[in-house]
């Protein structure tokens, strides 16, 4: 059985409109594998473009070993009233940038990137991504 | 170093807020473990309370098999203005209710769950929690 709301249009997104999109927000899910289990939790990021997401932890979370391993990340937008919305997903890897001095790192560290959530945030991440895909689901 | 958002809250809820808070939407975000690797995705779901967490997928997708394993499950509202919010995530174990005859899934089938995506959505899961968790961040 198909649902009412199949006439609703799902389109793939090219990677041009996910890099906008990520570029237009700073509150995604971070989801990290710990022992073999997904987790996935809100953080802040930035991107400096490319797909490249940067994000902060505290020390010694469950996040800051996971990070560093294959990672995947998410934004999205919901119109519950229309029930459309749009989705963008990075997958990659997580590198630590916290101390790192090479360029690259030094920049992505100048990046305006508040953390809502108090208390210290000095583990810098970036991941490197793998794939950028996205979905846009219009009403017809 | 601390973020001026440092004065701002951060607070456990309990698991009757969270449960309440599952209750109230119908969009979240189902995180899984494929090839080792995490993929995170929104899907539409439904509760029956108690913190399972119902959800339908096409056949044959990334998510029909992944969501046979361990996976997590996010919600969440966030204020970019105010730089508050809140999360809840449900961690637990994906299970096959498609074609269970035992009268719990048969309940769980009967649920309200309007999938936005056109197609089919014949694969019906629930997800048996073994924890669930949730942040709330409040500005002060």
């Amino acid at each position: 059985m198909t649902d009412p709301s199949s006439r609703a249009s799902f389109v793939e997104l090219d990677r041009a409109e996910c890099e906008r999109l990520l570029a237009l927000h700073d509150v995604g899910r971070l989801a990290v594998v710990a022992d073999g289990a997904p987790h996935v939790v809100p953080v802040n990021y930035a991107t400096p473009g490319g797909g490249v997401v940067v994000f902060r932890t505290a020390a010694a979370t469950i996040l800051t070993e996971a990070s560093l391993r294959e990672v995947a990340f998410e934004i999205d937008e919901v119109d519950r009233a229309t029930h459309s919305g749009w989705s963008v997903e990075v997958r990659g890897f997580g590198r630590d940038i916290a101390d790192a001095v090479d360029a690259e790192s030094v920049r992505l560290r100048g990046l305006p990137l508040v953390t809502w959530v108090p208390g210290e945030r000095q583990q810098w991440f970036k991941i490197v991504p793998a794939t950028v895909t996205g979905r846009r689901l219009t009403p017809t």
